[in-house]
């Protein structure tokens, strides 16, 4: 499938009272390559096997499959991968017609908070809650992949 | 689960007759990086994803992961891959108490034939059908990854 999202930075701690659940997720990379990351995910329960291609339209449009599989499986391949696990916690919004997931990043990425929204269509018209910061869509850096590589907290700018 | 495999080059074509089975097979690599490979694999009607880790124990024991996917997704795959596809015809051929698997490669890996057979313990005994050659497990040259990398008509030893 093709992925349509936008991924924005977050200001304050306003999305937590609005959201409607929250989960711990712990994922690293088999490959960091941005034309063809490799994700191993444990959320609860679940583990997950998630194959992202490359960034297309203004890093809007991205290829992914994926793939749920045992936990045991994930967790086992977790040891195998090329980066450091990342841990965060994700919120899940309702906001106007759209869901948002916030990532809250602890460990080495403590301090940053990122929201994505999927869409249907590339220009599709977003309500914006109030704790939405500026648009970071396609900015490498903010890749999951990127901030396992070079983490948030070693930043300079 | 953890893979013990033997891997043989292969004198002459005396295994075509004594094989049940043949089917070919087109995969390629997400990474081929030895200590992770994630091959995407187009066998017949069915698609597969394997993650295999680490080799130890001399090249004999493997990590391996296998999970059946759509075999539309793994086409789709294909061209995702950070190599270009390997094309062969697997022979499948019972001799003992073992099946062995032999490999005829083609396009730029022309010319090769390999074998392997997957083993319960490593030092578990193999009785040899005479086609069988020289044993190479363990050498990376003959991984399946390697040679999208650098094919067996390019070696000049």
């Amino acid at each position: 499938m093709v992925e349509i999202e936008r991924k924005y930075l977050v200001n304050g701690l306003g999305y937590r009272k609005e959201a409607r659940a929250h989960i711990r997720i712990v994922q690293a990379f088999l490959s960091t390559d941005p034309d063809r990351t490799i994700r191993v995910r444990c959320t609860g329960p679940h583990g997950f096997l998630t194959i992202k291609g490359r960034t297309c339209d203004k890093g809007t449009t991205r290829r992914e499959w994926e793939y749920e599989i045992p936990l045991k499986d994930a967790e086992e391949m977790l040891a195998l991968c090329v980066t450091p696990p990342i841990e965060k916690i994700r919120y899940q919004v309702e906001f106007g017609l759209h869901t948002f997931e916030v990532d809250e990043f602890t460990g080495l990425n403590q301090g940053l908070t990122l929201a994505e929204v999927e869409l249907e269509s590339a220009d599709e018209v977003i309500e914006k809650p109030s704790w939405l910061g500026q648009e970071v869509t396609g900015d490498i850096r903010y890749y999951n992949s990127q901030l396992s590589l070079k983490p948030y907290t070693t930043w300079n700018d």
